[in-house]
């Protein structure tokens, strides 16, 4: 068997034909596929959660294949909210780089614990749990998102109750929040696929 | 150093003074520990989601302590539904007992993954997804439900953000779901604590 | 790189062409894929043991490939056995649907735990030990099993050891079971390939 | 919080108070800790199976605690034998240190794989597989085998079945290994506790 | 067994007398303890590497126990450096607060992977390889550094086999730099612990 | 779906086609491919180090490829050193084959544990850590080393630092040993690759 030119590199990205955990591997790797400049600047907050969160994960990043890490930045126009969401495979640490948030995760004994946070604030969300945050000062706001996973996955709990594909079914939805399927519909009239 | 009684065992219970996880060990230990009987009758389902989650985890049946697995047993009432939910730590894996059931689970593609399953199917939901079980038949339901977890914690997406203590605020939640602030009260009314 | 369908399914069965673990991926999935229909009825449990194994591991049911379980159920008719066997990876828990049964494992310092179980009642085995069941009984019996493993492996002792292909040397087996080369010959043709 | 002294060491032997994994951790350690005198000779095998097993695990050599790895000599009479047995929770692999040995081991498809081994020579059984490895040279042998876990845990597949407290009933061994209860009997007696 | 009062928190930090890995846990928790306030000023730098690694790990910030992550500030005076190391027990992912820094790690084939890295960019040293930072710039740089552990260890090269204690036998340093005992002795006196 | 011939060996070496890990797997296997033969003899000593490394891991002996451990044989001259180094990826458990060597290894808080091994010792390496070896007796000596990883990975300290390709900028070395750049490029020219 020839000799492996680097065990460790081999790991993650040995031939280009070869794919790990359904990632390519390259043969020619360089010190750039360690190396992301995606999250240089802000992200585009304009939208209708006035905040977004631009990802450095292994769909982008296919350097941190096998090594269970990735990391985010999110932006938040001044009232902007990273929605309530659940990410299935990693716990979320983060750092501010700006501005002022109110922070939050709820325990599955349905307890809620948060927190206002401020430029070099260091909060940490435990693997699996519902959290969120939302932009509490007159500014931007900016963090730092690391994981332990490099894939930790996203379930924004609104969107993907009220904007799925195909639909929840109305009367599933209306029983679990205990409104009427009309209500259901008009939530889901907003979370619509464009 | 004395001799063990019993590696394996050891690994669990060794000592009633000690706690491995947190949870209390034994020094004698029977059948008995490995043994749980609390799910050989329906659960009561007579609540406002016409469901009942019997659990069989390591706070109720400390025997699976560090084994990597528990059970529980899901009943249904006609119509009744185990609402939108998540499990932070576990796969969960059902075998329908009886009656037939609407399952579904939406992945971080925010697609819905739904079936009609009876008596004898099996179905399974990916570690940390939000999944629901609603009983579409005419009499009452039931399912065993194992999870490679000995606390896979749960989540019900609506109580966890309309019921947490102390609340979530109105805010944060109005502009999650697009809905106003009445709004958001109202369906918070429908979860508070008794 | 194009984005990715679905990281969560990605991870399990992305393209046709890939193999995760050996196991074949799939470009379109669908509900089914999660489904399994083939535990509905009782297996054929005409055969030398009185038992049969209906397993949905990922040989049978893919859809549980990279998702850390496994399921399966064990029919028995009168006085019919699951002959004492080890699962080299994976913790077993079974839920018994119907019938009486003698289930018992022994632990690495040879201590036997058994119990009389029933329809309804829970009973987990630990990762690796030897364990069985047997119906004591009036009729047929049956439990659905549930693994912290997508492929637990089974290695039946008695067939292990006495039907292997080539055989285990009969000194050997003889010397083990302090038994004459003759008595393990005698076993050996009971446990031969047909 | 006062400075842990050593944080690599304070995983597996903070305080004397302090068990981890159930197993005494220590407040001054040394180099000591980490070796173990107790494999230089080899042990005696006037014994029924003309084999030993000296054993350098957790409970034996507390400084593995925590680091996922154990030892053992074995010796071998000429003629011995450690019988058919599985570790449930490490693979083992081992090093000839002298003699000739048939070793062998079964998969779960109930293959024999099964060879020659000299001074010298590494085999490997994979984790939780029944292996076996007997002297098959004129003179004394013995090996040296590494766990990937602190404590293996072993079950001889003969005591384990014939020789438990309390006895596995006599009809669940003669319907196993399709012999009857008497012949059944005549091996429990061989392995009786004395 | 009284309910417990929050199963995901209760892994973590259930009672004041009991610890999880040796780190101390607690009856009553609240927001803060998943709260760190001590990465938001630049550390002081005045040290004969310029650099100081302010570190957020369960040391210093108990509530990531269990939790699988870490995180900690880096900041390196003009010319400043986190001179060669390892991390035992992780992978690490910087993002740049400020400055340039010249980045490398050396892989098991004895490869260098070097970058300039600025403001805002990505860089990933993969678990437990030897690793650097270098202010390159003209001005202080930061960086904020997570961990796929929630004590990654930290073993600075030089220091660990030059600032020993008690000291490595120089000769034995000696050999492995292929240097004189005089050259060791001398790097020593700069190790040495004041 | 066609029948998997044995699902243990079909994790590690199914198909040739097929590669788990990035190794190579087989369609027909045999005992041969969980045996080396490749330790039998002692090393080629006669390198500056005196001493040489004989690896069993998966690059060499594909046979342990999944299962996670792997071995070696490591030979030494009279004097001879294994220098300090570390393994990113394993726990590493030796047993002295002949001769007498000093050990040891230093922790994360810069502590030194040394230890003199005779033949028949046995000594532990902890994860991570830095660690060595030295012949400090009158004849040669060799140890058998286990890991619990199939591939642990290896960073010879110095020259990882001093003979890296292409080579560390000798300004950060300089600083990082503090000695000057021309002491570094004169360790530099002797690690150089020929």
């Amino acid at each position: 068997m020839p000799r492996l030119a680097d065990p460790v590199i081999h790991l993650g990205m040995l031939l280009a034909a070869i794919k790990i955990n359904g990632f390519p591997c390259k043969a020619n790797i360089s010190a750039d596929d360690f190396f992301f400049a995606g999250l240089r600047n802000p992200g585009n907050t304009n939208n209708p959660a006035g905040s977004v969160v631009t990802a450095a994960n292994v769909e982008k990043f296919p350097g941190v294949n096998t090594l269970g890490v990735s990391i985010a930045r999110i932006d938040y126009a001044p009232g902007g909210q990273n929605p309530p969401h659940t990410h299935p495979r990693a716990t979320e640490i983060i750092f501010v780089l700006e501005g002022t948030l109110e922070v939050g995760f709820i325990t599955t004994a349905n307890k809620l614990f948060t927190k206002i946070v401020n430029k070099g604030d260091v909060f940490v969300f435990p693997r699996g749990l519902v959290h969120f945050q939302q932009n509490r000062g007159h500014g931007p706001a900016a963090v730092v998102a690391a994981f332990n996973s490099q894939l930790q996955g996203t379930q924004a709990i609104a969107m993907t109750l009220f904007g799925a594909t195909p639909p929840v079914s109305s009367d599933i939805l209306a029983k679990a929040f205990r409104i009427d399927n009309g209500e259901v519909d008009a939530i889901k009239a907003k979370f619509a696929p464009k």
